[in-house]
């Protein structure tokens, strides 16, 4: 554990997650002005890093850091990027599938639900049948469904959409996965990624961040209603980080500069190496993970390989035990994991998040410990219920 | 300055404001689950604060703390307490009443702004007969307009919309004037109070607060047509506030855990004494600052002193000087005060804010050495001028 923290336990939900002690300290920054130089650069910097985290190079992308949560971004996307009658095409893979889409229809946009089951994700094909059947302007993809830990495959998604419907507006909820699984905004031609600053962004909670393309721009630029949205509109931000990040101070609403500066730090930390390396080191921690979990001859939520997240892994408890049986004996040996979201299984097992510095800095052996753990509390709470 | 702060020059714009430092370390609390029960008691609690900072003990009254900007208040309010075609009156002291009524008029209410000319605020008298001439479902007053540092008389006008307008809800935004100007919820019989963290309430910028009456509530319960938001939706958040208080944890977003508590930790300051005490050491260092302005011959905006903030001072240049001659000055002299914001006059005036800590904690000598400061600062542009 680093010094400057007291000891705790070890925060291993799929987010908020354990903070990297340089990452923490920057929030401690002294009282500055939003428009003061010293301010503004640090702003700037920020939104060029979200651009390298994506590793984006377009000119016409346009990275926005609003202090907010990350279901802001939802808001963003559908007061600004559909209008009222416009259909959005939501690929439902758990919990956040059903929010994006009562996001969407606040604004009176129609939404179709392309629904898979539980731990399962839409296929390619029933994704293509869907976009034939109607003009869409919006799909949304949840990258990484916090409440299942299914992943989508938006690579593939994003190129289906281009050929098939081309106008559709590829949207993408990363919550869950900005920072930990691999995303090419550019080559995969996205046109939005929204996320949160909490998650394997490894800065604490309070900042949505969201990637729009040219495209989205300009869909933007050709609605034919105003934005429904003041808060959210992004004609009101789309100056202020222009303008910050030419090093100009703007102001639309005050930012969030404490944490601005906590993500200045954790992601001159995560871009200060090649992106891939960082997927492939979440990539060999949730294998370690998954092979425990299979070892210990439990299954996962997201039933298929390909389909299980590299930043979570959501697991069934054995019959006959509930979140309530274990996260204790995990609490006890000084690890917390999150109990059930999606609402239909939430008693049926538990979350763990393996995110951010506890896999990055292998010193800490944040995952070796928790698959200890789980395994003694899992046998513990086995054995106290006689099973 | 305190000791685990790095020197710096003093931040006294009218927001954000100096840190105490047991407010700035609060934020560097190690990683928690936002629905454990160590956080939970941490909002439950900030929220029990808010209430005290209002002076409200009303139960029917909900406070919410929400990631984002002040600027969200507003959408709070338009989004969930009018419906569209709804009629709204702004009273218009500055640069806020524009942009409240552009969120307002986002959401498709009608503004009627009635505007002072700048440094004067609409008369008890003017507002009357605008309310007689229209059925308003809210009127929104800028308690402190940050551009002007003009002072409304929230306690008189309330009184009057009552007498004359029972049904219109009375909508306070207070995000210079939480902290610093007295303001009784219940005993004024307010409807909505909306600020934001950086101000008076001395808490680093991040935060939204709203704090709404029963009848405010009872408003958003009878609509006739959903909240025309999602992320600013009173129904999605009060379920989550009403759990956190009653220590239950709930989620509809994730909270921005660090700044709540930032947030728990200057509230339990403030609240420690009574508010009385609070906004009489306000009044005093106001006073201070302005026989100060006064002994420079210089004037301020708000040209009647019942009509001056006391958590802020804007202040005319002399003749022939502008921000960007004085300015300089004084943060060679380690204070940093604002650029004017109210775009017709921005060139010809200064903002010195002097709230929180910058008040409080007289050992400081921040007000003092500011004078100080503003007296050489001035002196030095007009010799370098000729003046």
């Amino acid at each position: 554990m680093p010094s400057s923290q007291a000891p705790h336990p070890t925060l291993l939900i799929p987010g908020p997650i354990e903070f990297d002690d340089a990452v923490l300290q920057s929030m401690s920054h002294h009282a500055e002005s939003h428009v003061g130089p010293a301010f503004v650069k640090v702003f700037g910097e920020s939104l060029t890093l979200v651009r390298k985290l994506f590793q984006s190079t377009s000119p016409t992308a346009q990275p926005f850091i609003i202090a907010g949560s990350g279901t802001l971004g939802w808001d963003i996307v559908a007061s600004n990027l559909a209008e009222k009658g416009d259909e959005a095409l939501v690929l439902h893979t758990g919990y956040f599938g059903d929010s994006f889409a009562a996001c969407l229809e606040t604004y009176g946009v129609h939404v179709t639900q392309l629904k898979a089951p539980i731990g399962e994700r839409p296929s390619l094909g029933e994704i293509e049948q869907a976009l034939k059947e109607k003009s869409y302007k919006v799909i949304t993809i949840t990258h990484v469904d916090t409440s299942t830990g299914v992943l989508n495959d938006v690579k593939s998604i994003a190129a289906l959409v281009r050929r098939i419907s081309p106008e559709t507006l590829v949207v993408v909820d990363g919550v869950c996965s900005v920072g930990c699984e691999e995303i090419a905004f550019d080559e995969w031609d996205l046109d939005v990624v929204l996320t949160a600053s909490q998650k394997a962004i490894g800065c604490p909670p309070g900042l949505s961040i969201v990637m729009c393309s040219g495209r989205a721009i300009d869909r933007y630029n050709s609605r034919s209603t105003p934005p429904a949205s003041f808060y959210a509109s992004i004609g009101n931000w789309l100056p202020i980080m222009q303008n910050y990040e030419s090093l100009k101070p703007s102001y639309f609403a005050t930012p969030a500069t404490q944490l601005v500066h906590a993500l200045h730090t954790t992601l001159s930390q995560i871009t200060a190496r090649p992106m891939a390396e960082r997927f492939a080191a979440h990539t060999q921690a949730s294998d370690r993970v998954k092979a425990a979990v299979a070892e210990l001859g439990l299954s996962q939520l997201a039933s298929k390989p390909e389909s299980q997240a590299h930043g979570m892994t959501a697991i069934y408890l054995p019959s006959g035990l509930a979140p309530p049986d274990v996260l204790p004996g995990l609490m006890k040996r000084g690890v917390i994991f999150a109990a059930g979201l999606h609402k239909e299984i939430a008693t049926k097992y538990i979350r763990f998040g393996h995110m951010g510095v506890s896999v990055t800095d292998t010193g800490r052996n944040d995952i070796d410990n928790a698959i200890a753990a789980l395994k003694e509390a899992l046998a513990e709470a086995k054995q106290a219920k006689g099973l």
